[in-house]
């Protein structure tokens, strides 16, 4: 399945800080085809080093979608049955509006100058793009971690337009130790010279703060038990002969290869606007957030997973049981931490695929 | 209870990777008297970033000790009972010597020319200096984390200098996690333009990739929890007016605090010793190191340690008891992460206190 990116223009967007981008454009592609009534859309919504590239092959760099084992043909996002649409995030640097983007009053690269974003204004400029496709109402919004956030953004931004929210790995708001972890990787970004306040478009970049801010990622990302069983205490040679840990030779190269297609200004929006990120507003219980839509949601977490532990989940579930809202709750074992959600994909197609089609169903009724 | 810190200074130490260091300092410090025949006498053994001034209020600081909750009158390791040890690790950056002391070939400091040196290398000096003191064998070798690392290997290589080892909150080796986030701190000050591979005395200090590495650090001694009950998502006004969490103003603080008083070559060299450090050499069972010598053991771990998990200090009592060596284990219920040890004294004194008793009771008998 070969599939292109394509761009969508719009000639603004408000933001929660109050200011505006104008213009703003967002990344996205397709899989599989609208229905007549185009009631068979489901957007998904990419983690925080994602892109638009969900699924299918790239035409562009002929490289695999991030969740392609979970969507296509007979998959749990079956694109025979649903029109799948996938976007760049706002502050992204994969083709949607970001710090790296042409900046229109002065021509160069945003940079310092890029707004702070929050996951509902990524929320609103995928809206803007779901009703430029003329979908009325979503049958399914679904990603994990950063992308389980978004969904649970929809049901409370847009619940009449939403049939069902599938977060997966996720949460309502960051604990203090995700803004720890986070807040180190900005902290190695800001640390690196070449970072300049932002302003390095041009110049050098500042690849090794930002190769260690996606080191710390990568540990957070696994299981102390997944990483015994990858790497051990095994030991290989570096290039300059020198004996390293297997370990240390992964996280270098990982490093490494982040550097070249992701952007140091970005990663420091988008970790800002999950920090941020809080669906309950102004201290009222999370059940508040739920009144309003009639949205039904599954909610997935993964026992190894110590980056978004399952508390996290069972917090949301609480809270839409409250609300009597329709919700389901399982929590998979698995041994991949954090990365199970992108690797687990026998159980989680197993439980979507039912979902999704019992919602279809429904709707259908 | 004022301390001052003592050196000794020794001709030579021979180290595991074959090289000599010509002369070596060890930096003490010592709490109560010893008894007339010295065998009253337990050495200390501190962390990843301790010193010699374990306990007291320092004369030339006028700071308490990093375990004075611990060691004093009437204390745990009680100094009217006891003569108490306590030194800076080789490598150090306290007053023994380490990559920041002059090298004497050069009369500049180390810097990159400092060899690379094991945990084993720094009990041999440890023993170079008990040994000086007229001590034939200690009562107790004790510490926490990496200082647990040093008892365990006090015990392999000095069987019949210790009648007790209490190893806290410790492993017998690095596990592929813990191997990582140190090489997430050493690549940090790798980073940083101002290391100058090692040789930056005299110049401009790395200090931002030593602070950037001190953070992740920190995130790992404390929990989940401990995060939250301490910091929330409280946030606070920084100098320049801007918002900001309180943990990442805290990690701030910590990181900047932390490159007044540490040497990033000291960083990177005993993050290797601690992640080089297998107490079972060339892959034998772990029990095979046990086999000689009589001293009794109590090993502590704490429930809500992720960093250094319980199952780490359940392998080494397995591997004890597979030996019928005398050896109590204890799993303390604490919400603080790996600062545990530093923190939780009612019942770690209520249990080392004990166990030192019945040890002394023993060796007079």
């Amino acid at each position: 399945m070969s599939v292109t990116m394509s761009l969508a223009r719009f000639d603004s967007i408000e933001l929660d800080c109050g200011r505006a981008l104008r213009p703003v454009v967002a990344a996205y592609e397709t899989y599989g085809e609208p229905n007549a009534d185009r009631s068979n859309a489901i957007l998904i919504l990419h983690a925080f080093s994602g892109d638009a590239h969900a699924a299918g092959i790239s035409a562009e760099t002929g490289k695999p979608g991030w969740w392609d084992s979970m969507i296509g043909p007979g998959k749990a996002f079956d694109t025979r049955r649903y029109f799948v649409i996938s976007s760049n995030v706002l502050g992204g640097c994969s083709g949607t509006t970001g710090p790296s983007s042409t900046n229109p009053a002065t021509g160069r690269p945003y940079g310092s100058a890029f707004p702070p974003i929050s996951i509902a204004d990524m929320v609103r400029l995928q809206q803007m793009l779901t009703e430029s496709l003329g979908i009325r109402r979503l049958l399914c919004v679904s990603g994990g971690s950063m992308g389980g956030m978004q969904a649970l953004q929809w049901a409370v931004s847009y619940p009449d337009q939403v049939a069902s929210v599938i977060p997966i790995a996720s949460t309502h708001r960051h604990s203090a130790q995700q803004i720890a972890f986070n807040e180190v990787g900005r902290q190695a970004i800001l640390a690196d010279p070449d970072f300049n306040h932002g302003d390095y478009y041009g110049g050098r970049y500042p690849e090794r703060g930002l190769a260690v801010a996606r080191m710390v990622g990568h540990i957070t990302y696994m299981s102390d038990d997944s990483m015994r069983q990858k790497f051990g205490r095994r030991r290989r040679k570096s290039r300059d002969q020198s004996d390293m840990f297997e370990v240390e030779s992964y996280l270098r190269y990982r490093g490494g290869k982040f550097v070249n297609r992701f952007d140091a200004n970005s990663y420091i929006a988008i970790s800002r606007a999950m920090d941020t990120f809080d669906i309950t507003e102004a201290g009222s219980p999370l059940e508040d957030c739920f009144g309003r839509g009639d949205a039904r949601f599954l909610v997935l977490s993964f026992t190894s997973d110590w980056l978004y532990p399952s508390y996290q989940s069972q917090e949301i579930v609480r809270a839409l049981r409250t609300r009597n809202r329709d919700v389901a709750y399982i929590e998979l074992e698995s041994n991949y931490g954090h990365d199970a959600f992108l690797l687990e994909v026998g159980e989680q197609t197993a439980l979507i695929k039912g979902f999704l089609e019992n919602t279809f169903q429904r709707l259908a009724a």
